[in-house]
């Protein structure tokens, strides 16, 4: 088995974790409650993690071998491979600020999804790859039990913060498909039992997320158009922003010390 | 004892951890490695944290009571009581951004002064600050010793992180001696045993940084103008934008549920 595929594999599981870690972050101290901005922190420094240990892995397969510092913080963004779901803000608020409600929308497809792939990656013939995946299986079961709680709560709450929920859940539905694109996973890793074809965890994960929206008395959106490309490197602008914040001084700085 | 003091006490002790907590959780995915970036996460965790409980506590000793959240996220900053040193910007790096070496300059100040600080207060006649404070030396002790390390490691290193290094320990220091200032320290609460004035605390925290400094081959900056008057209410615009930031949704929509 070329270590390409495997590698290209990693790498984009570990972009999903790293910029959903660094979107995260960016509520500590903006959360509605304290209690939330630290569960959030942890929620970020748990994406980090898997991201850490995934890229570290997708660096080791590299030719010429990278760092996981070089993968995260030396690439241009058209070298990210991450679903689009996670680059993009949280929402404009109300007052133009990030919107709590698409942060839990967003939490639960994306852990949701986290949950699936995780679990059955921890059968995967790669024994990196399934040793990842049995420490990060338990962490996304929390970010979904917690995103699961506070979507119920608001989307069941009072009729404002059903509204907001639901046109939260609107505004990250185009994102969702996405994750069941398997484009970018070499059918030799299938057909090796390395990966998994993402398509595969899609009636499960929609079914899992039905079930929540319904007992949270939303409505699951439409089917819209679908927005695509992030793991063909095709990004919106707002990844660019969020790289120029999170490269900026590791790319002045270059090397260990700074 | 009125209970006015103590809460205001707690207050002042709560808003340093909770701006130094909000400047830290800048750092997540900015740092100069993915390790540093977990490491500042953990530590942005653990002052949220040690503020939650003071607030919490000053809020219980508040007429009328309110709530942790309500001091975070409704005062106004003339009302908040923090030092000047924990509300600033992290310098401005070469690059505009946030500077590494004024990270850990400020860290190794504050989290020796808060050592010194919990432990002393680990023996208040105030069981609740005791026990905050029993939980907390033990947080900020690490803080300081990953602090001595970076500073050590940067102090000692080449000569450009030298240098650097350096000048970030001369843009912090006019900030220390605020630490030492107990004007807003009732008297009553000190000869209750209740708290410390913090100019006993002062001899020790200059000795060990001093240390930290030498072993870095750093220079103790020379007096400076002191820069103070956070414990009195009057801030630097830096806190004014950074309660922007912090309180826009939780003022936007009030209430438990956003």
């Amino acid at each position: 088995m070329s270590r390409q595929p495997t590698r290209d594999y990693a790498l984009a599981l570990g972009d999903d974790a790293l910029l959903m870690a660094q979107r995260l972050g960016e509520w500590i101290a903006s959360a509605p409650q304290i209690e939330e901005d630290i569960a959030l922190g942890n929620l970020a420094l748990d994406q980090l993690g898997q991201a850490r240990t995934l890229l570290s892995y997708a660096g080791s397969l590299s030719d010429p071998v990278r760092t996981e510092d070089d993968l995260a913080y030396l690439r241009d963004a058209a070298d990210f491979r991450n679903v689009l779901l996670v680059e993009r803000p949280w929402g404009a608020g109300a007052d133009g600020g990030p919107d709590f409600g698409v942060a839990m929308a967003r939490l639960l497809v994306l852990s949701t999804y986290q949950c699936r792939l995780y679990d059955g990656l921890c059968a995967s013939t790669d024994a990196t790859i399934a040793a990842i995946a049995a420490k990060a299986v338990k962490e996304v079961d929390y970010h979904r039990d917690h995103a699961t709680r506070w979507v119920v709560r608001l989307g069941d709450g009072t009729d404002e913060s059903h509204g907001r929920m639901q046109a939260a859940l609107e505004s990250e539905w185009p994102y969702v498909e996405e994750l069941f694109d398997g484009s970018f996973v070499d059918p030799t890793l299938i057909d090796a039992g390395v990966a998994m074809h993402p398509s595969t965890l899609r009636p499960a994960v929609l079914g899992q997320v039905a079930d929540v929206l319904s007992e949270a008395t939303l409505l699951v959106p439409d089917d819209a158009p679908v927005a695509a490309g992030g793991r063909r490197g095709q990004h919106t602008d707002h990844l660019t922003e969020l790289l120029a914040d999170m490269q900026g001084l590791a790319r002045t700085h270059p090397g260990v010390s700074w």
